[in-house]
């Protein structure tokens, strides 16, 4: 594993914020309200000891500090953020009422940008206390505010995604025939702790039919030889995030198996290929569906082509019917097309992949070919 | 450990579900919309595997059938569920717009009350699709729609109770003095988990000075001889809560730590029998905060004397001031008043107490006077 990479400063996090109050101008907005979350942690490092009915809340304005706003009981946890020397600490107590508290720090006839993750509660709260106000979700208004990444973040989805490809490659020597989904998935989060990972976010092992459920985490189901075995499997590594998918078999498979395996791969290397910088969103997802769907399968490919990836390993941009924007250099996602039949089996292949002047990378480069286990 | 408790039932989810919808009725509310989280799993036992900007939303609303929208590839994890047998699944697909599939089982010129822990970019996108339509947050339209249990629920929040009973006991025994806080919470957490609890949700070791952040959780200090030792905890049993605090110190405290504990414990007292049907939540603060402040440390209780426990182990109701809303037999929450002094020590104390109709009974009964440890 590699050196630790250095962490963010307060400098940094105050240039984010700067720049994100910046952009949220340029898009006509007053400011940006950041709820606790992977929107608070990526312009802060600030994450609550919990999250709670407590209003905590990141005011950003063009020209304006920053100031967050937070319970007094947590202010200490607040000022020990890497982040917080770059802001403003506002806090209240129990009794009193933080939208009364926020609303003189808001252009009350203005429309702000807010976290998708706020609670409805906040938002009715500050749309109560100020009439004039409207508000917009940061996915609706910014959604690639953190969809571009800076070189010290691309650094770290590297390491992140080098990191899974090993799990990957070890995963292949356990055993497979005769052990449960959950004994694989538990191998998986083990290889991923040990690879440097700080924060396992998802096993799924779905054999045989269980692999026609995309969502299927990982069950008592004992697999078989002539399993299909859908892995899908990452974390936080340096709080950045890994996410790949690879599809095994137990033994040796039937030819229908090879082909649907094959399908999905050609269409996650068009996808793939497709990738460059100027091109819609949706484009990606386009690129793989066609390439299932002449296959004859594009009914049984029940989910978009892929997701954003950075603080979280979910999160704009997506890669799907109507995502219009464009693709920039240093955006970093999933291209992960699958096919799923009821019953009998799934397949699906996945890559995080960023954007680069001259096309794609990807950050995960194992075998995508049908590795056959025992 | 008692035996576990018998699963509840479709029926049953389906009997809160129209309870529910009812009390929307009454409070003049078109339905109710209910996001992930507690008020989802009270509900219906559902937990979606992951919470996501993906629309998930239960609609109630009276003499309508309950309908859960989901995303298709969360179904079938929404079929599994407990109470899925009791309403109607309406699934939608990825590039497809979810709020316009919610919207028709809305009436578009109602008032709706949502979870407080809703998305603030769901609520937006119904806003948007429905101009007409108006929301109210749970907690501020039907704060007490969890906050009065049933039997059944009582039974497993007083079998949580007496399981943190016994952790506090057995943690007596092991060695403070040379150890770090976190070796503590460790210990803690073990024990939560032997006593029966399914989940740990907070270990809060504060030593010396630390015990003075009453949100400080565990950290590297290691614990001294003379320091005050404030521990708070609870997690899950059988899907209900426990939570409890007491303060302990290590070899012989000095007269200014008794008489602070002194404080604390008889304010804990005074306000547990303050308790009865029908007087407001803020008359328990009011009594804690009394007592505290007429022994000259008014100033150094610096949050609320306590909040409901159930399937979380932090929501309605509060006892704050502010709070007018009555008392009513069934209602379980925390007593936990506390004195802290910054950069000496803090002392805490907290039991789970319900209503009944002849006054407050409580679900911690462990000692409450000082205990001293090595």
């Amino acid at each position: 594993m590699a050196g630790t990479p250095a962490p963010f400063t307060a400098a940094d996090y105050r240039a984010r914020m700067d720049r994100a109050a910046g952009a949220a101008a340029d898009a006509g907005l007053a400011g940006l309200l950041v709820a606790p979350g992977p929107d608070l942690v990526h312009l802060t490092g600030y994450r609550p000891p919990a999250v709670t009915e407590r209003l905590t809340l990141l005011v950003l304005a063009a020209g304006q500090e920053p100031v967050l706003v937070v319970p007094t009981l947590e202010a200490p946890d607040a000022e020990r953020a890497a982040g917080a020397r770059g802001l403003t600490l506002r806090d209240w107590t129990d009794g009193t009422d933080p939208y009364h508290l926020t609303a003189p720090l808001l252009d009350g006839d203005g429309r702000f940008g807010i976290s998708d993750n706020a609670w409805a509660m906040h938002l009715l709260g500050l749309q109560k206390e100020l009439p004039g106000i409207s508000f917009v979700s940061l996915t609706d208004a910014l959604p690639m505010l953190r969809a571009v990444k800076d070189e010290h973040e691309l650094v770290r989805l590297e390491a992140a995604g080098a990191a899974a490809d090993g799990v990957y490659e070890r995963i292949l020597k356990v055993r497979f025939c005769g052990r449960k989904e959950t004994d694989v998935a538990a191998d998986l989060a083990a290889l991923l702790l040990e690879s440097g990972h700080s924060q396992v976010d998802f096993t799924l092992v779905g054999s045989g039919p269980n692999g026609a459920d995309p969502h299927h985490e990982a069950g008592d189901r004992v697999i078989a030889n002539g399993d299909m075995v859908v892995l899908d499997f990452g974390g936080l590594m340096h709080g950045y995030g890994s996410d790949i998918s690879r599809t095994v078999h137990v033994g040796d498979p039937d030819p229908e198996e090879r082909r649907v395996h094959d399908v999905v791969r050609q269409a996650q290397q068009a996808a793939f290929e497709s990738v460059k910088p100027g091109i819609a969103c949706q484009e990606v997802d386009r690129v793989a569906r066609a390439a299932i769907t002449e296959a004859g399968y594009g009914d049984r490919f029940i989910h978009r082509t892929g997701h954003g990836i950075g603080v979280t390993t979910h999160e704009p941009p997506y890669m799907v019917e109507g995502e219009e924007r464009p693709l920039v250099p240093g955006m970093c996602f999933s291209i992960e097309p699958g096919v799923y039949l009821p019953g009998r089996f799934g397949v699906r292949i996945e890559d995080i992949v960023t954007v680069t002047e001259q096309g794609g990378r990807r950050f995960n480069t194992a075998a995508r070919e049908l590795a056959l286990v025992e």
